[in-house]
């Protein structure tokens, strides 16, 4: 929550303030604060409003079914019906015959044996990560992976490699030798800039060293491969024995939650291994009624994905024509790179007051030293808006964001 | 997914099978669920149906809101006017003004400052203990805490200390002499059996040491303190500052979600530094309105709390009665004890048959050698489910079960 509506939250208890017995002992957060102010890279929230008339260019709705009124009523219909919440563990009562639906449907669009519905993403690469990995096992992970993916080597307890981005000479070398079990972790689609991971060469890696091969392909479902099915069906990786795929219901998708993918006895041994699906609630009914009615759509109107890789190309060709530093899209993401922490807040603040939200990422989203805009083409982006986007993002480039500048 | 299902829903891949390159790679998985089916641990997902006539008393929806007609049409407005998702993370797109007031108003409910919602009550203890805890911080943690507890201190990297379960002579030991950064984790009921931590003694533990205290109140919220404002209400502890509570939208107030609430300067800090806040997709708005739905209901009837204790009491009564071993409840959770992990599972399945739902624990959700029926108390239950619970519970008791048998 922002400052503001933590003061106004203020409940019946007294704020906490020095004096109070016990006030200093999370004294050490200010001092965190504090350095975090100094270098730039506080985050505040910004609450949306159902009216806003904002263009969004920063969320992760590549196919624009988020608002889609099938979508909506799925979702409302399934809450409805079902209920606010599945109720339990998917174990105990949170497993509805619509999960079952979702989780079969899913699997066999982007062709894979079986699938597994989780809470979120986040939980689906926790899940997969971890129990896949474990105690005497080998994970190499790619340098450039997403959080969740991290996390769930820490909590793997198996020795962890991290390989050089997208090198997959390094991760061969990282396998060599190695006998036992071996993961070779990463993401389909490197989220910040949309640059695609190497997964033939990667498979044909893992398949020499015998390592299975985890991909999360959480900004690959609905945008690449044919109609959408990912980017394992584009590398002719999906259904594969030794390959398996997590998936987000968040972003083409349009809803919440997430998915494993692979063959149905890695997805029977979640069931009975995964802590991330043992110990949490069911994905919420209408989340999953909302998935499943995007996944219809999609198969309905398999050239939703091109259209979303068209608006990406053409966002990037105009960027690139007022001189900014565009990176060329492999995906639907164009990111934009920005000289320091300050200039891309300044930049992201001056786009939002020209009504157009755009992505702005610092460290710790990225490395160290990476300050980017990050600009996600939807299917549903008109002529007007797209012109609109370039506009805002051109007129309020920082000095020194231009080439050369 | 089922065996079944996942024979089912073999889409266009070919099935593994031996003779296909990296056929191999998963073997393992095979030899452990073999040992799993030896032990008797085995899990399988029974889909739900929407007409379903069994009578749950295996969820965690205790105060009947899930399916509660405001909270159901809260959460399927929420999805027409804003989506089926929140499109973004939190710092992105994912805030809407709906989870600005679901905060506000959670915060408000249970005592504290400020609070901060999640895609799921997992995240938020994930987001709580490995940012309060942190490289060079102690963690003292109950030996008895949920998963998503444990993985936090495992996400940590913080020293982490397990003390015995509910032991606070235990926790003084192992903080004391510590210098610097410490944390005291615990649940603040016990899912399993329902049993309560000891709160106030531990909050004098930490006080003492100078230690910061985070509880767990997934399963006292709407059900313990006035009116159901948790556990930490009930101790007084609500609002203190150097106490944390994390909470879920996915028991009492029948949803999907979690929340973190605290001192607004610890709930800061986890906006800039909870990778599971920052690196996650926002709470979809179907969740977030039912779980304000049921928040606003559970403040206009307060006396569902109490109502849903009197449940279980009345419950454990009749079972003692019937001469099972049933242990006495605290809260909302009736536990029964029983012989072994085959009896346990034979014995929820006759319940099943018998058209009653009831929650079967085995390891590794309860420590080794532990067995457990887990019924839940719902506020709404009448007298003739009573009836027909404790009967079905008692008729298909397996022999072993009964005292002294
Ligand atoms: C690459 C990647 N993986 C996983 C996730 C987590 O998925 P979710 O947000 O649906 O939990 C995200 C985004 O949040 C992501 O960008
Ligand atoms: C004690 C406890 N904490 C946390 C959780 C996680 O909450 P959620 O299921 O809402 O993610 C659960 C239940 O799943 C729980 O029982």
């Amino acid at each position: 929550m922002s400052t503001e509506d933590a003061a106004k939250a203020a409940g019946p208890a007294q704020a906490a303030g020095p004096g109070r017995p016990g006030a200093e002992v999370f004294d050490w957060v200010d001092a965190a604060r504090r350095e975090r102010e100094r270098a730039g890279l506080v985050r505040e929230l910004r609450p949306r409003r159902p009216d806003a008339e904002t263009l969004d260019l920063a969320g992760n709705d590549y196919l624009g079914l988020c608002r889609h009124p099938e979508v909506k009523a799925a979702a409302a219909d399934a809450a409805l019906r079902w209920g606010a919440g599945s109720t339990g563990s998917r174990l105990v009562t949170g497993t509805t015959a619509l999960h079952a639906r979702l989780e079969a449907e899913l699997a066999a669009f982007c062709g894979f044996e079986a699938g597994l519905v989780f809470a979120s993403g986040y939980a689906a690469n926790l899940a997969a990560v971890a129990a896949l990995g474990g105690p005497g096992g080998l994970i190499v992970s790619d340098a450039a992976n997403h959080a969740s993916l991290i996390d769930g080597c820490r909590l793997a307890r198996s020795e962890v490699v991290v390989a050089p981005h997208a090198d997959p000479a390094a991760f061969a070398k990282a396998l060599d030798g190695h006998r036992g079990r071996a993961l070779v972790v990463t993401d389909g689609v490197f989220s910040v800039a949309g640059a695609r991971a190497p997964l033939p060469e990667l498979a044909a890696v893992c398949r020499a060293a015998g390592a299975g091969l985890l991909v999360d392909d959480a900004h690959g479902l609905g945008v690449l491969g044919e109609g959408g099915r990912g980017s394992l069906a584009a590398a002719r990786l999906a259904g594969a024995p030794d390959v398996v795929a997590t998936v987000t219901l968040s972003k083409a998708l349009g809803s919440q939650g997430g998915a494993v993918l692979g063959p149905a006895r890695v997805i029977r041994h979640l069931v009975s291994a995964a802590r991330t699906f043992m110990f949490d609630t069911g994905l919420a009914p209408a989340s999953a009624g909302g998935a499943l009615a995007a996944l219809r759509l999609l198969r309905r109107e398999p050239a939703r994905p091109a259209r979303v890789l068209a608006v990406a190309r053409e966002l990037y060709r105009r960027l690139a024509d007022r001189g900014l530093p565009a990176i060329a899209p492999e995906t639907a993401v164009v990111a934009v790179a920005a000289p320091s922490a300050e200039a891309a807040v300044t930049w992201a603040a001056g786009c939002r007051a020209a009504g157009v939200e755009v992505g702005c990422f610092r460290p710790p989203s990225v490395p160290r030293g990476v300050f980017r805009l990050r600009l996600t083409a939807r299917a549903d982006l008109t002529e007007d808006q797209l012109a609109r986007a370039v506009e805002a993002v051109a007129e309020t480039a920082p000095a020194g964001a231009r080439r050369g500048g």
